[in-house]
């Protein structure tokens, strides 16, 4: 016995690296660290043995991520068995692929091709644990589903977890360039090395690929939408592929960027025109060539006639024209086509928060029946807060798809705290009052247009070469809560904020108490110190980092934040009522009748729709509009100080450099917190020529000062 | 005993991560693995304790380091000892900080401030190991060289080591913009995270200047040659003071790169002519304000009149006047101007590689004391292979700086192993007959222009923000290789990769062998595969990725391959003889001799010097040139192949995932080794009309195949 200690101690001493690493985020939600003693006794008897049988490389990618699981977390190796030969065992497969699955004849009809039944068994008289599933990705996403317990300190000795998806195509957007710099990145470079694939596949695929399959992504666009032709051309196909390759076993179909004039920038014909056989017939010959490569491509994502980009319009197509083009030439290998409907014209005056849906709608039921129309959330961007985008609801006869964004462009880029979970909750629990009250926009998404058609949602990726892969700690939950609100989107963003809380920083109660209450106040802190009450796209030129309200100088009308906030010496805001834009009768009736009145509109989204005098009394307070202003930068500030302290009275319960390296970003967060509320009162106030409400410090600088901050080296431009 | 035990065992097994990351060559040479047995035994008892009496933060970084390394290879604490109480000690500091090091009254006069001496000592009856120096920067040097010791397993029971570097100035210059994006950079971004800082130092600024310590290296200039006038603003300084903050306690002094139109960009002045005394104020008031910044701030360096940017010669100036007038305003301070000889005129039909020489030899002895002229190897740019610089030698009044380039702009980028410490000693070793034969390019560094005067070397870096630093595994090792040669310009290049290997791969002798045989031949295959027989700068225009030789339709001649390799039906060369350029000249008249005569010339630089006919016979091989070139190019695909099969015998030898990284990177380097030697030889055998030597393979391609190949996206560019 003591000699065995002694190897032991050896051992375990000569396993250590030279020199302890520190936690730096890498692991993210999966770093299956050991257990504690009680549920050592809980665990281990219930996880002695893994019995696989057949099964391809997805099979092997479940067994392998519970090996590594209860390695990390019970210290144990899991030894494979042919059989179940004692308690503890875990089956995983398909009917298919497993005779002991098969003749257990679980109750799997309803779980489609990716759900999973996880179930306490008894096989042969031996108490046994099963991940069965139709398909093996369902098993790979069961085996997550197994370790996250695990993780998590459920019980796992009663289990019967049966789940899938309710949308089809969880799919990560990568904006991505060829040099790998990142459009909108602040996590560093692009993950995909491309100089170096095909021969060299960099082992953070794998993890990449991992991470994905743990929340059930099973989609990533490799390039930007703001899209480069070159990547269709053979040499990088082959790149592409070797990334296909590396995803496969994990489920993740790879999706490209289709540049609209590809046929003429590298296809050497003279016209792009959709309607133009020759161009037809490209786009088939390169979608066959494609498929030769890649036999699961999933397809192409298109930007068109946005922001520059090339399109349909050129040629006085219809977006449906060009949709249906590149998807007659998927079809036959099973592929879609995701069209964004992102669009605003550079020489249309009408409001642009209602150009999509005025282009868009009038287009519902005829794209092909593998076209889905991709919709950003909100109807001008990704602003801090925006209504839902009215397309939700407004067309129902073709497949939706919505767009968030994960990177945070107009929030603070990775240094700061804003948890995008309950902005999106919000957005998807939003009721579009179509065709009735109570059809959420996350209803609107799960409702396919008939069973084969698609569904899904994007995530605009904040995934970088960045050793924390997001940029920063936290931003790593954007991902996860973007991943589990795809897979359902009825999801709660607190659960799911607590959940990775457990996984990610420690499952002591009171810390994830303090986690959770930081990150749930976060996004309307960043509202308020950013754009309350409903304004939006205040952001200096370009990279969008910091204020720039005074901005009303660039070229189109709709880039200045001016635009947005027609602030002047009578009042401030957009007037989409009635009298102004109309954009809310873009909504169902009872929505345009809410939003339409100044009574009656949310008062987050006060100015969004109205324009109002700055003596206006804000319903909730009774402090005029400039006050109740004033109160909310300052009321953003501060939530960001509070932050700050929940933070440092953590330092004791989380490992030493990710609570310094968060201590560090609050303190960015709150210098810029403080930024923004300093320039955007000193701007508001040159306009509203108003005293600041008792109690409430006038900016440090003059206006000048604010307008001087050059910030052209900012990241992700 | 077994209930200690088994606590240990359990200690050990938490403090397990929950899954052991595979090497993934963050750590460098700076590993600390657990010794062998055999070793703690001899290591044990002579490492017990550490002895630190006062000392400031470099002091406490030395003693880190220690425990930090003692901890990784012995596995125990070393505990802190106010006194030498036991045998074992380890004693660090200076006389001045230390009482016991001052009794010991050690020879430390002639190591000067930053030199080091360790010796097995005797202290009040008791075995100690003291590591004493005359500043706090050789008390850190001593320390990592005792760790050193351990990590070469030494034996460390009867030391006596004095060492102290040969230059004063130990410089990388890393090129680095503000954006983030690195010139030249194969290994990810800029470690320098502008936008977090000053509020967030990564920790990754502390492991690099210990890397940068443990080899020697003493400063760094942060910014790219080709500069921006931004950094020098107030905004920017406090960033730049956060990072010297990081680097202090490791010895290291942060540099700037000067752009010399600064005083019209930013400073609002309508010229930047050096004669201006509004100029010259400007300048040292902006030294004054650097310097309140960043009191020990090192100086600029400056790229002047080359390659489009700004200079004196725009003023009708001289260099000595634009590098003197900001020595001046750096004087008062203490800091230095490292002024490039970089230089070739847009306008000038003169041999490129004269150019330099032509402009810069005149004004020997024309520069304040704090200048330094740092001169690029070679006189054409940082190729494969050129003869050392003429200006080493000819300028003995001016302090002369060494500039290698240590990223691999002409070599390969990152996924070449291509070992460059050969490449470097070949240059160092080099002769310069001047004042007379045997004053080697070393010696020349090393010859301060009087006791004061500066001496130096620069290296244009190869980190960046890649996991492994460099891009590669073996790149670490030319980022070690020049910090060994910067201390000591006469050290051999096999001695310095074989303690590199043992630290970063293996110390076990066959290992260490086989490894140093792929090193020391790797720069001959590259040369081969590239530019063989003295032909230079064939590369593909702008990224310098892949061959380009028939590139002749650029702007400026010097920029085309054409231009270098002279090619057409009747030979091949670049005539520097007496009959063409003459460039010869500017070397020693021995050397002028010997370059200049087809029959004493070295083979290896036979191109260089003379254009000769297709069907001159080569010495060594009696083969004509055509036949020889051939030969060569297939020699150096060979030798790629001969590394692959070495390293492919070596997979159990060294761990997982970094011979897999390199496995696959010598993949493409054999890949593009056959891309260079093919696409070389079908153009040049456009030109020759030659039949290839029999056995050796037509390119499998036609020369339009290669010709339209395309890296537009390559990095670095």
């Amino acid at each position: 016995m003591v000699k065995w200690l002694v190897s032991l101690a050896l051992v375990l001493a000569i396993a250590l690296p030279g020199v302890a690493r520190a936690e730096d985020g890498y692991d993210l939600w999966l770093r299956y660290r050991p257990v504690e003693g009680e549920w050592h006794k809980a665990y281990d008897p219930a996880v002695t043995a893994l019995v696989v049988q057949g099964g391809g490389a997805t099979i092997a990618a479940a067994a392998a991520e519970l090996e590594r699981g209860v390695k990390g977390m019970l210290g144990h190796r899991l030894p494979r068995t042919g059989s179940v030969a004692a308690d503890g065992a875990v089956v995983i497969g398909t009917p298919a692929t497993s005779p002991i699955v098969a003749a257990l004849g679980l109750p799997l009809a309803g779980l489609g091709d990716e759900g999973y039944l996880i179930r306490s068994v008894t096989i042969d008289g031996r108490r046994a644990t099963v991940i069965a599933a139709n398909g093996e990705k369902g098993v790979l996403y069961g085996a997550f589903r197994l370790l996250k317990a695990m993780q998590l300190r459920e019980r796992i000795d009663a289990l019967d977890i049966a789940d899938a998806p309710k949308l089809k195509l969880r799919v990560l957007n990568h904006w991505d360039n060829l040099d790998r710099h990142v459009e909108r990145g602040y996590a560093g470079q692009s993950l995909w090395d491309w100089q170096k694939l095909p021969l060299h596949l960099d082992p953070r695929y794998t993890d990449y690929a991992r991470a994905n399959a743990s929340i059930g992504i099973n989609g990533v666009v490799l390039t930007n939408v703001n899209a480069n032709a070159e990547i269709l051309k053979p040499i990088w196909l082959e790149k592409v592929k070797a990334l296909a390759g590396a995803f496969r076993p994990y489920g993740i179909r790879v999706y490209l960027t289709a540049r609209f004039s590809a046929p003429i920038e590298i296809g050497g014909l003279k016209t792009a025109d959709p309607l133009d056989p020759a161009v037809a017939a490209w786009w088939k010959a390169k979608a066959d060539e494609i498929y030769r490569v890649i036999p699961d491509f999933g397809g192409f994502l298109v930007k068109a006639n946005s922001e520059g980009q090339p399109g349909p319009n050129d040629y006085h197509r219809t977006h449906a024209d060009g949709a249906n083009m590149l998807a007659d030439a998927l079809a036959p290998h099973g592929g879609i086509v995701m069209w964004r409907a992102f669009v605003y014209a550079a020489e249309n005056p009408e409001d642009r928060a209602k150009q999509a849906y005025t282009e868009f709608q009038p287009l519902d039921g005829r794209f092909r029946d593998n076209v889905m129309v991709q919709v950003k959330n909100g109807a001008i961007d990704f602003q801090p807060r925006e209504p839902f985008h009215p397309l939700f609801g407004a067309m129902p006869r073709t497949p939706m798809m919505m767009e968030f964004q994960i990177t945070k462009e107009y929030l603070g880029f990775a240094t700061h705290l804003v948890y995008l979970g309950t902005m999106w909750e919000e957005a998807l629990a939003a009721d579009t009052f179509r065709p009735a009250r109570g059809t959420t926009v996350a209803d609107v998404l799960e409702t396919a247009v008939d069973a084969a058609a698609p569904t899904g949602m994007a995530g605009v990726a904040n995934i970088g070469s960045d050793r924390n892969w997001s940029g920063s700690q936290f931003d790593q939950a954007n991902w996860y809560a973007y991943g589990r609100l795809a897979w359902n989107p009825q999801g709660g963003a607190e659960a799911i904020a607590r959940e990775w809380i457990r996984m990610t920083w420690s499952g002591d109660p009171a810390t994830v108490d303090a986690i959770a209450g930081m990150m749930m106040g976060s996004h309307e802190a960043v509202v308020d110190y950013m754009t309350p009450l409903g304004l939006a796209h205040l952001m200096a030129t370009g990279h969008h980092y910091g204020p720039g309200p005074w901005v009303s100088d660039l070229a189109r009308p709709e880039w200045n934040p001016a635009y947005y906030h027609k602030a002047d010496a009578a009042g401030i805001g957009f007037d989409r009522s009635r009298t102004g834009s109309n954009a809310v009768a873009q909504y169902a009736p009872e929505l345009a009748d809410r939003f339409g009145s100044v009574k009656k509109v949310p008062e987050e989204f006060l100015l969004w729709f109205h324009h109002l005098p700055w003596d206006f009394r804000v319903r909730s307070s009774g402090r005029t509009l400039w006050d109740e202003l004033v109160v909310r930068y300052d009321r953003g500030v501060a939530a960001v100080a509070a932050m700050q302290a929940r933070w440092a009275a953590l330092e004791s319960r989380v490992d030493r450099r990710r609570w310094e390296e968060v201590r560090d970003f609050l303190a960015i967060q709150r210098e810029e917190a403080q930024w923004w509320r300093d320039a955007s009162i000193a701007y508001f106030q040159s306009v509203s020529k108003r005293p600041l409400p008792e109690g409430h410090a006038a900016p440090p600088m003059p206006l000048d000062h604010y307008k001087a901050i050059d910030n052209r080296y900012a990241p992700g431009n």
